[in-house]
Parts: structure tokens; C-alpha cells; sequence
């Protein structure tokens, strides 16, 4: 989701959401997170204070004001998806042996591995404790989600682990793995700003899927970037998936539709470690190309983000927060210009 | 805490307890406990059926029969008490590199370090997930001490990983550390029964109390029987802790009032690993009997079952009950027998 959220920094005046993220800065700065013992609150305050765009609480905030005309009630629901999103990254980097993350070392690199394992614990508690902010029903509203998407998020890291080493995973199981992983959050994100403003339940549930549709929009639009983005405006490097021979929408549409020597000659290269990876970039990419992915991945993406604006209709808001959300959306659409 | 539940055991029929242990254990084995992902599932499974006294739900079950004549309600709570303290023993156990659990392999051994990460977090979660099964206000009552409790035990499980590498341990933060560590779990298991019964504000903070002062007696008695114990009766190997070096409230008070050779042989002692153990855990045991230490550990044993039974007068709950908590402490303080 990175090139999602630098592309989404160059549009963000356009969005008018620069205010939703300088006030969720100042509220997350005014907050103390050193407490004692140090060893554990200071790693929290360290992956807290390391950046990001912050575009999930952001989320809660937009939808807690599309809702309510207001956003500031949202923070605490606001800070928990935040607060929940890094211990994930704590633990994930672990997990990955990941030395690095924004350009700093990760957690477990900067102290140990016990202290990633138990100030992410720490997090992910904390986060529970910002919605003690919320009267009882929305509280339980608030937590219920929480846990589902949590719980959500936990299978679907497992179902990437489990992946790696699978040589049968399908299109679908795909898909719902990148529902898990990601896109749960971000339309937990929008319907804990929804819950929060006390809309009909209806409308928590159409934000719900309009971020969920998206969510997966994006990831597959990042599937594609990856391999065939502007390296000007992309932010990672191109090929990326393909060097680190991720299991992507590319490639299993490939093997689903290529032919065997195609097919063969693409397991063959995601099979191999190599230091020079330019020829295998450029193989791979001309069998997605002879194959028409790049086509075929761009209706996927057209479907997903068809889908999101389908709910965007039925929904009980004012046109100007529809066009709002759909300006959102298009861009999102449109991000590999 | 293993002395306490081995001889707890002993007396289980005299507490007459074993129904609530029973109708528990009935309630984990009717849960389906491995879902898909199976490798995120199967793990949980493992640990909850890994066995153990189940000592902390049953005090929630208890609590609710005490405040409300019935306790098959206080199932959920209890299942989220057993659950999380799974959970800690999984990342517990990363953390000291432990190969056992129960004499069985321990789940980061059986799979490995991410797989224990990533199902204890999941763990965390479930737990929080049983209390979607009450009402608002309960959940969150619920909910809010659990958070509460959840980082107080992390907070202590970090001063006891600090506790390790420092010299200047002084005995209130001795006392803070295990209040922390284990204290609070048994404390906040008796008060989620008596919030479900939904007993009044002042007879659960009452139970609290009993629970933590009770919870600290135990943890001294067993610094106490790890050291001077009865082979036959205690559970562990005895001296345990002096062969561990661990810096219990034994050691802690020694420094404190041994004079200074006594002190500097202490510390020699507790700086050194050795194969064979028995002449340091002679020695050791000769300068604290030589300083009063069992005297002086049996004071605040003492002190901190009072207060426990101090918090039972107080109580809105009727003679019956007083007695069977009163036979529950008092069966803890001579349990060295």
C-alpha cells in the first residue's frame, strides 16, 4: 500500500484531507507514550513517532465527519486503528526479519526481539483502551469490529506465510488473503468513523464495503504498479514483487492462462534468487504482456472499484460527500498516470 | 504459582471446586478450536489443551456463584481469563527460550518463534472476543478491567526481564513486580465473576482486593517452599530459584539486612551457574536461616493474607461464603504442612 499513500501525498490538497492529518498528528504528539518500565513504552513511542502518511485514522476522521459534519469526537477510534497498524508492523517486521522500516531500524533490529514481541503486545492493548473513550453501546461496537478485523488481519498474515511456500494457491485464495491482510483495515478504518457519528447502521455498512471494494482495488493496482508503473511516480522499485518472487495477481493469472512453456519458463524464474535481476524482469514481464495480464488485472481492478461506487448510490449522504468519496476513489484509479 | 495449584489439587474436594472445574473443561472441549488457517489455529488448540489446573477460570466461576447464586453465565468471562493466560505463557516462553511447557513441547519449539508470535496474538484477541457475549454495559465493564489487567501484566513481565540485568532491586519494587506479574490476573479473574453477576460496585472492588493481596501471600509462599519447602509436598525442585539466580524477596531481604559478608557471599553465590548446585544451595539457604529470613518472609506472608481477609468483613455476601473464601486463604497459608 506505500505507493498508494506517496501517490496519495501528491493529491492530498486536492482531497482537502491535509487538516484530517495535521489534527491527528497534534493529537497523537499530545499524547504521553513514555511511561514506566521505559524498555517497554519507549519502542512504542519509537515506531509511533516514525512517519507514515497516517491514512487509516485519517480514514476514521473522513468518515466520522461525512456522518456527523464533525470529526474530532473520532480520535480516540482514529488513534486505535493507528496504534492497532503498528504493533502489526512490529510483530509482521519480526516475522519478516525485516532490518528496516521508513528508512529507520525496526524494533526488533533497535532493541530485541522480546521487546518487539512484548511492546507490540502492549499495542495492541493500548489500542483496545482508546475506545474507553466511547459510551457503552458504541463502545461494544467499536471493540466488536476491532476484534473481527484483528482476528481478520491475524489470518490473513498466516495465509501469506502459508502461501510462500504453496505452489497452488488460486486467484481467489489470493484475493482473499489481500482482503484479510489489508483491506479489512481500511474499511474498519471508515466504519469506526461511521459508528462513531451514530449513523443508520446501513450506512456504516455500505462505508464498510466502499472501503473494502477499494482496498482490494488497491492492492491490485499495486500488484500492477509493481511490475508495470512509471518508475517516475512509483515509489518502490519496478519489479519488486517479481525479484522477491511474490505470488501476485500477475503471476497467478499467468499460470492460469498462459501456456505450458510460458507457465513453465514463469515457475522456472520464481524459483530463482539471483543478484542480477534485470533479465528476469524483462522475461516475466513480456510472458504477463504476450498474456494480456496487464489487461486482464485491470478489469479485476475495474470490478473492484465498480463495486465500491455501487454502494457510494445507496447511501444516505449529501452529493458533496459522495463526490468527495468518488473523487477519492477515481484518483485512485487513475494513480499510474 | 505451580506449587499452589499442585497442592490446591490436594485439597480441591474439601473446596468443593472440582464442579466448577468440570463444567469448565466441558465448556473449552465444546469449542471447536482450530479454524482456517489451520497453522494459525492449530497451535491454540495445542496450548488450551495442553491442560493445567484452569485455577483462574474457576475463580471466576466462583465469584459469580458467591454474588449470584449460579455461574454458568460467568463461562465466557472465565474462557477469556484461560485464554489470555495461555496466550502469555506462548510469548512467555519465546522470551525465556523455554523447550517445555506442562512437560510437553512448548509451541514456538513444536513450530517456531513466528508461528508463536502470530498465534498468541490471535489469542489476545479471541479473548477479548468472549466478552461480546454480554450486554453493553457488562462488555464493557468487562473489557476495561481486562485492558487494564493485560498491560499490568505486561508492564510486570518487562520489570522482571529488567529485574534480571540490575543490582539495585529494592523490595517494594519486588513486591510491585510480582503484584504486577501475577497478582492481577487473579484479582481481576474474581472481579469479571463478580461483574457479571453484577453485584455491586463496592463488593467487586472488595473481591479485587481478596484476590490481589491473596495473590501476593501466594506468590511469597512460594519464594518461601521453592527454598525451605517440603520435597515430598512442594511440586518443584527445591532451591529452584537459587539455582536460577532469581532475585526473589528471600534474596532481596538478605541483602537488606545480612551484614557484609553474608551480603557479598550472597551475591558471589548469585553470580555463579554452576553443574552441581548443592553445596551453593546449602550455603545460600544457611545465610538466610542465619539472618531470620524465613521469619522475616513469613511477617509479610502474613501481612498480605490480613489485609485479604480484612477486604472478606466488608463484604456484602453472606457467612457461608465468607467462610468458604476464608477456608480457600487459609488453606493457602498453611499449605506448607
Amino acid at each position: 500500500m506505500n505507493n498508494f499513500f506517496t501517490l496519495f501525498l501528491q493529491k492530498i490538497i486536492d482531497l482537502d484531507i491535509l487538516h484530517y492529518q495535521k489534527d491527528f498528528i497534534d493529537f497523537l504528539e499530545s499524547k504521553k507514550w513514555v511511561n514506566e518500565p521505559r524498555n517497554l513504552y519507549e519502542p512504542i513511542d519509537y515506531i509511533i513517532k516514525l512517519g507514515g502518511k497516517r491514512m487509516r485514522p485519517i480514514l476514521t476522521l473522513m468518515a466520522a465527519d461525512i456522518f456527523s459534519g464533525g470529526y474530532e469526537k473520532a480520535m480516540p477510534a482514529a488513534l486505535a486503528v493507528e496504534v492497532f497498524h503498528n504493533f502489526t508492523l512490529i510483530h509482521d517486521d519480526i516475522m519478516d526479519d525485516a532490518p528496516l522500516r521508513r528508512g529507520k531500524e525496526t524494533v526488533h533490529e533497535k532493541w530485541d526481539i522480546n521487546t518487539g514481541i512484548l511492546s507490540g503486545d502492549a499495542m495492541l492493548i493500548l489500542a483496545y483502551q482508546y475506545f474507553e473513550n466511547y459510551e457503552p453501546k458504541v463502545f461494544q461496537k467499536l471493540a466488536q469490529l476491532f476484534s473481527k478485523t484483528a482476528l481478520e488481519v491475524c489470518d490473513g498474515q498466516q495465509l501469506d506465510v502459508d502461501f510462500e511456500t504453496r505452489n497452488d494457491v488460486t486467484i481467489n485464495e489470493y484475493i482473499n488473503m489481500i482482503r484479510l491482510k489489508t483491506s479489512v483495515l481500511v474499511a474498519a478504518a471508515l466504519k469506526m468513523g461511521a459508528i462513531v457519528a451514530e449513523t443508520s447502521d446501513e450506512n456504516a455498512s455500505l462505508i464498510y464495503n466502499f472501503g473494502l471494494n477499494l482496498g482490494l482495488a488497491f492492492q491490485l493496482q499495486d500488484d500492477y504498479l509493481d511490475a508495470f508503473g512509471d518508475p517516475k511516480t512509483f515509489g518502490k522499485q519496478i519489479g519488486g514483487d517479481i525479484i522477491e518472487n511474490k505470488k501476485t495477481f500477475l503471476y497467478l493469472k499467468a499460470l492460469e492462462v498462459a501456456n505450458k512453456v510460458d507457465s513453465e519458463k514463469l515457475k522456472y524464474f520464481f524459483n530463482q534468487k539471483l543478484q542480477d535481476n534485470s533479465l528476469k524482469i524483462t522475461e516475466v514481464k513480456r510472458i504477463f504482456e504476450l498474456n494480456d495480464i496487464p489487461l486482464l488485472i485491470k478489469d479485476e481492478i475495474e470490478i473492484y472499484t465498480e463495486k465500491a461506487f455501487s454502494t457510494l448510490s445507496c447511501m444516505n449522504i449529501s452529493q458533496e460527500s459522495k463526490d468527495g468519496l468518488k473523487k477519492f476513489g477515481l484518483w485512485l484509479m487513475n494513480r499510474s498516470v
